[in-house]
């Protein structure tokens, strides 16, 4: 057992030479406050400030990296509690978890964890079976604490801005809550519309419907469906929203006339569409929205080429977003031309791609986003959001796309707690980088430091138009 | 000329103080016995103990990996006797071979070679034209000795189990004539049944028919086919086989009803069936080995995604395996669904899935792993065999699937004598992205040390059920 | 700001074991003269020998490296002057791109700038808005001075031979002259036929039709059209050409009976064919062109996988070649066969394959280049020709190629400025390659010494016949 569960050279090179660069151009950024403009906490948690429950439901079940690694090894999802509204045993839970700390070995979860355990519990012992009710005890002691509370570690990670990703439907009462209430704090919407843009989506013609509604328009109608969505994107816009985000099957996208357009929208809309025009009905909405993006100045995200739900069984036993979403390969290059044609040299439209096939990376993206003015590239997604899949980044899109076709980073997290660590470890990767090129005597130093800090602070706000 | 052809800090990074922690994790592994789950030596050579013939015989003429390489460089096949039941010139065939030792610089082929000629020959000056002959007479005279007998070798190598690969058809004489020896070894088959699954395979038909009467069932008939493939898994599981393996185009699975299955069975049995059904037929049949699997816990290897025998002519000419074999880009995700949907979930289950596009580690093969029960990944295969392969398949796979969902390392060879070779390569490896971890301090060092041992014996004896 | 633009060190492993090994074994290649088998310089220049213009005209406007990345981030290419015959304001372009020239942090084109604004112009200060005016100056005043004709700086950059890329319609006068000039330089044209093979060319027709009238042939006959080519080729040949290069979208290849051939070559001449049918005839053409290597001893290159002018606007306005050109995932093991069916295993022929698409170097490249006789693999390509590009190609290719199916470098440029500092790279990052094989006691330090030197100088003058 070491006394300490994380060090402070951590993702630092090994060699000696690189190691001092990357610990002064760390130094130089890792106080730098928090710019998070997508992920996955929620406006509630703000409004209401309530106390975060136990640590199984803080750490273990809700967070699909934690349980697909313990469902791969033959944990039982019940055993977890996984899809309970209510953790009902919670240190049982927290028990199989800690017995199966060792599987994360090597991981980002790992470093994630660990982060927390001991800058926010002051934990110092690794988890294991042994200690598993003594940590169960520190963490759930100091979460009824006021320092625990969720605008009081808002706070305490320093974080400038977050975003949250909401469906055009909601109501956005939280953000408006926490507008209304005194608390000086930057909490922002994102508009991410494909429940009523994917067609594929449960129960899409009903929540078009409600999106009609919602906007005073009538959305069984082209330009009513359009008219409703520029509303929607105006409310947001309103409490502060200053990005769209995308997350379809592929990055297909279509330029078709309204007329087809309009066509399309009845055949996907009465139930009467096939899977390629409901295909091509995603890739025709993606050209929409960009053309929205144009003139209300959205900055676009497309989060392509994942398959959802793969494990048939544990979908229909436990629902979506369950840890078995699987990358598929992806194509950029042919699928992103009917958009690019029409606003592709837009100087004011902003679009981030992300992957999760990393052999576009050099082969597409970097071309790609090194070119057209209104392109650039998201951080590693998902599974790459680690120390490994960054460096890989980093080594296979500078060469061609630079440092400043990128855009920082995002925590794209659930698990509040694990912001600040994410964070951490993207600098850290990042300065590790830097410290090579500057080692290898391909950058100098004070441009590593004027990039660092780029790279964590400057370029996200620029991009985002934060 | 150096003195020593290995060094004893081979493989080990070249920063201290990552080599430092390299090599102490090196020490507590080295010295662990062989478990070899997978390969291609022969039950013969140990049933007969007979001893191996000259050097060329031994390490040129069945070496895909080394004549292909002098092939491609314009040394003549009929020159190296490749095909020849019996090699004439053995010594000019050596020499031939001398002379082009440099084109193995970087290659894995160059560190085996290098470690049989030090470790079991005792040469210590590197191979060339002008010792070519001192070598031949060294390694002919040792090989005529009882010390390199193949039991002897077997035992040398500290080899705890060693599987072969074995079609359906075979007697397995050999295997059983071992076990009715009094030779304390463990030698056991795997089952193959490629030959008689493929209806590409030249003579499907026809083995098909044996098949069904060595089992006593009629074959012809889609039960009777199914029945005698269960008879002979249970003759294979009762010689100690463990695992069945599955060398198929693509990784294609399918889950047909039993009446559409039968008749497909019965076009392709006839010959009607056309490229697509032979395909579906491939994809049905790692379905129904699932199924069998799942009865009677073998576990399934899956070695996708090679176009077998790619030059026309040298097929024409030499027939199968002879070096021509292209791997092409590959999809488990889409491909693996129907199975998975059907017994993914099975805890009986183990599937070790394989692959030579690397594309698929981090994109395709570590979140499925990471995330499915019965999925494991087999180390990388054939030309990642390799200390660059293994590095990077480390470094794109742990992140998401761990070390746990790995299952240790596969010689897969033809070569006996690179057997240890082979295993010592993969521990420093290992050893080396160990020590990388502990130094960048991403791992704690007693959780290295504990690791190192899974991966060098561990992990392969419970996924293999060895 | 630092002293020196460029160290000594620069690219070397920043490990001290390996940078030490990396050193020693660039102080053995770097005196080595220059061989550019592959580029595209213009034999005009030397064979008029006139000094080069303004700084803008040669580093900004004809270089699309630089001004991609500019327009990625947002300056307009009007701004540039880029497609303009003349560079009117030839300071004023300079000051946009040296008040940007932080964008090619991390770049190869970084690279290449300072070491020909260091090593040819002696400026040691970082280029900035700041002193754009006095490295304006001092580029120009040096332009006019005879040390900076073309002639003389081939003599300085050591260039022993200096390939140029021609089309089959090129009178080669340029070539003629320099030849009939007393200047003792070797610079010899290569074959690239695009423009008379690919029907998708603008003008392909009337092109065709002026390569038979060019060769005393009728070339609207497929009979006709294959003897203008091989016409032409000879002519090449009778200027020292040694080599064929193809750019092909894909690398496909076919082998038609001739009756077909000569159908297809109807159906394109008189654009009745449709994209299937136009690609089947780049794809015979390819093995036609092997075919004439074949009897006439030229090597070919095939340059494939890029989607030509991806940016329609900017193709629209300012034409080919303007830096829009994007990869895209490409098949080889299938594309290549009806080829290598066919020549595959010929002696007398020697296939140089390029990439952009690097997924298919450890899958499909060095599989294939490690085996057939004919083919060998070029070094990174576009937007590979880079550090941690080049790096890759030898940690993928080399376990299963080796070094010896590679061919040296290739500048590939426009820029002839740049030539030393590409060779340079190539030769830094060959050196640390291979000193991390030392390192790592994976090859012996004098046989890297001989790599090195075949790397630098040796493979290419083999493959290329020169």
């Amino acid at each position: 057992m070491n006394a300490m569960l994380i060090d402070d050279d951590r993702l630092f090179p090994a060699d000696s030479r690189a190691r001092s660069v990357a610990r002064a151009l760390y130094a130089h950024v890792s106080n730098l406050p928090i710019v998070s403009p997508h992920g996955h906490t929620q406006a509630a948690w703000f409004a209401k400030n309530e106390p975060f429950p136990d640590p199984a439901t803080l750490f273990v079940q809700p967070d699909h990296y934690v349980f697909r690694m313990l469902y791969s090894q033959g944990v039982s999802m019940d055993d977890l509690e996984i899809g309970q509204l209510v953790v009902k045993q919670p240190r049982k839970v927290w028990q199989i978890f800690a017995s199966h700390y060792y599987l994360f070995r090597g991981t980002p979860t790992r470093i994630w964890l660990d982060y927390a355990f001991q800058e926010l519990f002051g934990l110092a012992e690794r988890l294991s079976e042994k200690n598993a009710d003594h940590y169960y005890d520190i963490i759930s002691e100091r979460l009824n604490t006021p320092d625990f509370l969720p605008r009081a570690l808002y706070e305490r990670f320093n974080i400038e801005v977050l975003a949250t990703t909401d469906s055009p439907l909601d109501s956005l009462e939280n953000h408006q809550a926490i507008r209304d209430s005194n608390w000086n704090a930057r909490i922002v919407p994102a508009f991410r519309p494909d429940s009523v843009v994917d067609p594929d989506f449960p129960g899409f013609a009903g929540l078009v419907a409600t999106l009609g509604e919602q906007n005073g328009e009538d959305s069984s109608t082209w330009s009513g469906y359009l008219n409703s969505l520029e509303k929607a994107r105006a409310r947001f816009r309103s409490l502060g929203c200053t990005s769209t985000d995308h997350g379809h099957p592929s990055a297909q996208t279509a330029d078709l006339s309204n007329s087809e357009a309009a066509g399309l929208f009845s055949s996907v809309l009465t139930g009467r569409a096939n899977a390629a025009q409901k295909e091509l009905f995603r890739a025709q909405m993606l050209t929409e929205m960009a053309r929205m993006s144009v003139e209300d100045g959205l900055v676009m995200q497309i989060h392509p080429g994942s398959v959802r739900n793969h494990n048939r069984t544990v979908f229909e036993r436990y629902g979506r977003d369950m840890g078995c979403d699987i990358p598929r390969a992806i194509n950029y290059v042919d699928a992103l031309r009917p958009l690019l044609d029409r606003f592709g040299n837009e100087p004011k439209l902003t679009i981030i791609l992300f992957m999760l096939d990393e052999s576009t990376i050099s082969r597409e993206l970097a071309p790609l986003a090194g070119h057209y003015p209104c392109l650039r590239l998201g951080p590693p997604w998902w599974f790459h959001d680690s120390p490994e899949g960054m460096m890989r980044f980093r080594e296979q899109a500078t060469e061609t796309a630079g440092f400043y076709n990128t855009v920082g980073f995002n925590d794209d997290t659930r698990a509040f707690l694990s912001i600040p660590a994410r964070h951490d470890v993207a600098r850290r990767v990042d300065c590790a980088f830097l410290a090579r090129l500057v080692a290898e005597q391909r950058l100098d130093e004070d441009e590593a430091f004027e990039v660092a800090h780029e790279l964590a602070y400057g370029l996200v706000k620029k991009a985002y138009r934060l």
